[in-house]
């Protein structure tokens, strides 16, 4: 949206005709791809339903001021515009900003906590590279009107459920407090405005190293001796428990640390109790998250493959739906990103690809009497009836080896053929497409068999 | 967005805060509406899968030029912008035009007849009011690259199927082709200019009468004759048979009319073939579609309770995707409107109405070694490895009471309890929330019960 060269403009070939093109960084679905993704999206939502997170959905557009002041620096990358009433809008960036409006506009219609799940687009003018995205779909769990780290536990429980129901081969929940992220500044003596680079620097750890880290903070002009003093809080090690106890000492001076190891001792202690296995989740001290309305436990869900990087984050915040109602509601919840979660699915081959909704094709044999289209469109509509999904090749002026390469094409498993001879002896001819073996069953058992071939073929 | 009043900018009360609002024409959806509809969606789906339409979807927004020129004069309503890249920009209007659009970008990649469903938003800037909405979606199927009129029975018999499914007392499928509108005002002795008045006049035969029509006409400037010839046409009457016959012979000498009767005969006659009940459709030669780009049969659905009027409409656009690709490719489909749908299910009491995913609250009983709190998680977990979609009150220092009347606000069916005493004998209390009920039952067969208690109770 900033910084990519500016496509030409769509232009007419031949007459009157418009060259058929995507806006850079927006994608189609087609069959194979969306038969996927709605397969992903039905195991979502069921694993979020049976952990009590009810639906929501809220627009694409809202008043800019909706939208404005909450993503920092990464405002920039909203999807303005004036419409035609003169009204300044804005696509929705995230589902969390939404849920916080709603939180306040509808206050006396929910009952607190609320649970919400939100699975829907969000739109984003980032550089369209790397798997990036300018429409992408986000796939949220919120908890509003609970103080309690219940709720935090609850949506990383339930995050790691999701992940373990699509079949994630490993996953870590990174999980820190962005009260301890910005008490590490101080604890080491750095000032005010040099806080930020403290964070950015902090949060490469596993990538360049605290060698790297150091360097980097040195050459931003931190004192060498607060460098260190950031590099020991972020890197204690021993138990949870141990690492919060150490904490909690050297940071007693600092009730805003003190009360975010609290909070996380609790917090990992209710993720016991959720019986999310140890594997899956880490406490990691250096963790930053980037969004301005973080204001206690925040949460990031990485995969080591592929190298996506992170696949989801969350986090508690208290002062969002305050922003909106001025009175301050709890809230804290958990987004995946789906996109990314396709890409483990393709890396791993974690779900069969499926071509096809059809499961059987009724091909239509031509005859003189056109009885030959009648009985096709009699049999097709039995199929359905008994709940097989079936089609017939919609035109019926197409003989049966272009109904056939169709049925391949597709990869439909199934032709069902009732030509003359059938008809007469009352049969219908399966073929199946896989091993190309026919055979005849007698018409009115037909829609049995063919659920009891759809089975086996599973 | 082209006529109401704007609405006050947002307003700052106390410090920063932003007043939460939706813009006019759009809408939030709380858990209740919602579940309602993901069952609608789940309905539709189910139908059309089951008829062999394959889902895909494409981006909220399109290049402008991609969506103008297509929808007459509504051309005004679409939401248009200029994005940070300079791009003309709009948001999608219909799924039809993308449709073509994906048909003519991906033609290598599809199959055809390539059928496929799309249920997504799309936006209009109409006036917010009488049930109109500027965010609303739609429910399409659509064959690409057949010209069979069997495509076409498809697209109907799909609808009437869907409709039957969802309960619809009762529904009517108007049938009409374009070519015999535009041949009307012809056969008329109508000039061109004059043909647009003709067909928004006879459009409104069932609302005002052949009588309104007529003057309706007259006063347009149509010679009394001429609109006494149209009136004869579009209500003629007899079997579908017999009306196409006396068109055909009237029309005889306008070939483009002679084919739409050819190809209404086949579409009727295939209609028959898919089991589609005779009750369900009606040719209706008054009945026209205003949108640009139908070249063939249209259609209409329509109820007679509530007085919504045209719940989805459809039809043949052989010529839509060649403004993309410059090859004419044949098309046709039907679009229900989701938005209507549910104004009859809500008049009827369709479907029961669902108010929270969850089906039992985990009580936590507090106790002072904090074992309640572990008691309920482990047990809360357990019922959701059962399948059971169940929750916890997400705040460990409110009372039974508080949680009573969470379960009770939020209708949830059930409530299990583990207190100190049924801990000691290894029970777990059981209370119906709509009986106020109490039952032990033994800790390790509790899922068991619960899950017979919810078969009962639906």
């Amino acid at each position: 949206m900033t910084t990519d060269p500016i496509p030409p403009t769509p232009v007419s070939k031949g007459r009157g005709t418009v060259k058929p093109q995507l806006l850079s960084g927006f994608r189609d679905f087609l069959p194979p791809q969306m038969l996927l993704r709605q397969q992903v999206i039905g195991i979502l939502r069921e694993v979020f339903e049976r952990h009590g997170y009810e639906p929501i959905d809220t627009p694409a557009l809202e008043y800019a001021a909706t939208l404005t002041g909450k993503y920092g620096e990464d405002e920039k990358l909203l999807y303005r515009f004036t419409d035609h009433g003169g009204r300044e809008v804005g696509l929705r960036y995230d589902l969390t900003v939404p849920l916080a409006r709603v939180a306040a506009l509808h206050a006396n219609d929910l009952v607190l906590p609320f649970k919400r799940y939100h699975i829907a687009p969000v739109w984003r003018g980032d550089r369209p590279q790397r798997g990036r995205f300018r429409e992408f779909y986000q796939c949220d769990v919120d908890t509003v009107g609970s103080p309690s780290m219940l709720a935090d536990a609850e949506a990383i429980a339930t995050v790691a459920d999701a992940l373990t129901a699509l079949g994630f081969p490993e996953f870590t929940i990174q999980i820190n407090d962005r009260r301890i992220i910005s008490g590490l500044a101080k604890l080491a003596g750095v000032p005010d405005d040099g806080a930020g680079q403290v964070y950015r620097s902090v949060d490469k750890i596993e990538k360049i190293g605290p060698e790297g880290v150091r360097a980097e903070l040195i050459e931003r002009g931190i004192a060498a001796d607060a460098a260190d003093r950031v590099l020991e809080l972020v890197t204690l090690r021993g138990t949870d428990a141990e690492v919060l106890a150490e904490l909690r000492r050297r940071a007693a001076s600092f009730p805003e640390v003190v009360a975010g190891a609290d909070d996380l001792e609790r917090l990992l202690g209710f993720l016991g109790g959720f019986g999310v296995p140890r594997a899956k989740y880490a406490l990691q001290l250096s963790m930053v998250r980037g969004l301005d309305y973080y204001t206690g436990p925040v949460f990031e869900v990485a995969v080591e493959r592929p190298k996506v990087g992170s696949i989801g984050g969350g986090g508690r915040y208290d002062g969002l739906i305050g922003s909106f109602s001025g009175r301050d509601v709890p809230a804290t919840g958990f987004a995946i990103g789906l996109e990314r979660v396709f890409e483990v699915i393709a890396e791993f081959g974690l779900l069969p690809p499926v071509r096809t909704v059809a499961q059987v094709l009724v091909a239509i044999v031509r005859d003189d009497e056109g009885d030959g289209v009648a009985e096709a469109l009699r049999l097709v509509t039995e199929l359905r009836a008994a709940d097989i999904r079936a089609e017939v090749y919609l035109n019926e002026r197409r003989g049966l080896a272009d109904q056939f390469k169709y049925a391949d094409r597709k990869g439909v498993p199934l032709i069902a053929i009732v030509g003359g001879d059938e008809r007469a002896r009352g049969q219908v001819k399966l073929r199946t497409l896989a091993t190309r073996e026919e055979r005849s069953v007698p018409r009115d058992a037909v829609a049995e068999v063919i659920a009891g071939l759809l089975e086996a073929g599973r």
